[in-house]
């Protein structure tokens, strides 16, 4: 860690010379389909998501596996949003693949096949550049997996997992020894309470910061998302979409988004919590406009602040 | 309405001085049970919860029917927050009893039984002091019903309306009327989702922007609520409750609370709604805290604004 960096003034969002941001998670090929349209075989995967969310802020470093049939354009693609790849391993065999479909309720994705393929595999080896970034956010992979990205990293500023239901259940010490370590843990709603054993989201993310981390995001999808810390409590809305077309990577969009605006800022401070947490949403609110990537990939940076400032107007009141 | 009283500054809260509140609606003997305890023909109903929480603001006058047997304590308590009784009809008969119980997931209420008793033939009539009162909450009752209680009235300065999902789908024209002459609608998100048939929210609020109120307010539980106008969107949050005792007429403490700000201050305009929004959160973030109207009675105006200053201590971000 870069002696003092919480004390720097935050630098200016888009100049991408933040300090640098470690994303370990799934690349993958994804079919889906949703009562707007379909698409096949099209870049997805959680680091995918996050790191292009975050690079609108800060440099990325990924490490993540693809299989050989991993079409070069995407790489290419994630090089051009400045996306280090040194990290990314290519094996033999194929790249995961997900398929699934949403209804009109938007909230919930059904799965139709998850191949994992090379991902199976996945042994995440850091590069020796790598283990001193300062920002690390573990995307949802084994926990077991997560931790052995935190025994390779040397001294992180902030640390941020995800997760999902099935680790909640089939390896939950594992998950437990990760809540341990990270600062900031992202969870959806059902997660908290299928976590804490409650229906009060109050509650478990008490529980949750009794385990372990000093902030807890419960994302909520279009109800927004909740932050908690010890001693304080924010809650921020959703972007009232005109379109949502495909609501895939939201929650990754969201924490990459948010991993980025701090690692640019270097500033873990509960404030900027607050204020990465909009830029996370204002991202995410751009994700699911189009399949894939796509809008992402063509929103600018005038865009982004605009719909920032919408957020403000969302929410205040005298 | 008083001449300019859109313009005048707006009074104190909690002095009770304010402009009139009139409200229509069910008053009940309520049997709750919950997962944390039950009570047996409480006080109730849509038009008792709202007046007790728009007192703290304003001098609230009721129209609406009881039996024989409604306790008189419950009308002392009413008039001891300074209610005005004289629109209650007292009607030869049984009162409104409605019983029902909540899981764990407090966002729906199982009806066990409703015995509409004297409220079945309810026809609002209003003193003719009454008729000048410059707001107006129709609280949910037949459509039909909330028309006459427009035809009795003069020119008021601001009129709202609640509904459920029954009258959506039995008394939808006698609805839409309604709508058409009211300024502000209530709904909560299933009954959006239902009158506009359509899954997005945004796009249900529009759809009712157009049947003619210049507001619509949304209200999604444990979620917050959203306030929509044809170029305005607000999100209020809820308040993260340490104790969900019993949400019976968190949504007529909600628009109690929003209506009784509303008169206090004689101010419609979109700022001071959204002040309103948030002040009904707080009276309903207390309402849920026991059963009936149990903790509304005791809750001082010092707890209340420290209340609504931690609404704005959630929802800042730089």
């Amino acid at each position: 860690m870069p002696p003092g960096l919480e004390n720097r003034v935050p630098k200016p969002v888009y100049d991408r010379q933040g300090h640098p941001l470690l994303i370990v998670g799934s690349m993958a090929l994804d079919t889906v389909q949703t009562p707007f349209g379909s698409v096949r075989e099209v870049l997805g995967g959680a680091a995918c998501y996050a790191a292009v969310a975050a690079s609108f802020y800060a440099p990325v470093r990924i490490v993540g596996v693809v299989g050989q049939d991993f079409p070069s354009a995407h790489m290419d693609l994630l090089k051009a949003r400045g996306v280090d790849l040194e990290g990314v391993q290519v094996s033999p065999g194929s790249t995961f693949r997900w398929s699934g479909y949403y209804e009109y309720d938007m909230n919930a994705a059904h799965t139709v096949a998850t191949h994992l393929n090379v991902f199976e595999h996945f042994r995440p080896t850091l590069p020796a550049a790598y283990r001193t970034t300062p920002l690390v956010f573990l995307a949802n992979i084994d926990p077991a997996l997560q931790l052995s990205v935190l025994d390779q990293v040397e001294r992180p500023l902030f640390t941020m997992c995800d997760t999902m239901n099935y680790w909640i259940s089939a390896k939950r010490e594992d998950l437990l020894a990760v809540l341990r370590r990270v600062d900031l843990v992202l969870l959806n709603d059902g997660e908290a309470r299928q976590l804490c054993n409650t229906t009060s989201l109050l509650a478990a993310a008490r529980q949750v910061l009794d385990l372990g981390p000093r902030a807890v995001i419960i994302k909520k999808g279009e109800h927004g998302a909740l932050l908690f810390t010890p001693d304080s409590h924010f809650s921020a809305p959703s972007y009232p979409c005109e379109e949502v077309r495909d609501p895939t990577g939201a929650g990754d969009t969201f924490a990459g988004g948010l991993a980025g605006y701090l690692a640019a800022s270097g500033d873990p401070s509960e404030a900027n919590l607050r204020k990465a947490i909009i830029y996370g949403s204002v991202m995410a609110s751009f994700d699911v406009e189009d399949f894939s990537l796509n809008r992402l990939l063509t929103v600018t940076p005038p865009e982004v602040e605009a719909r920032y400032r919408q957020f403000h107007e969302i929410t205040c009141f005298e």
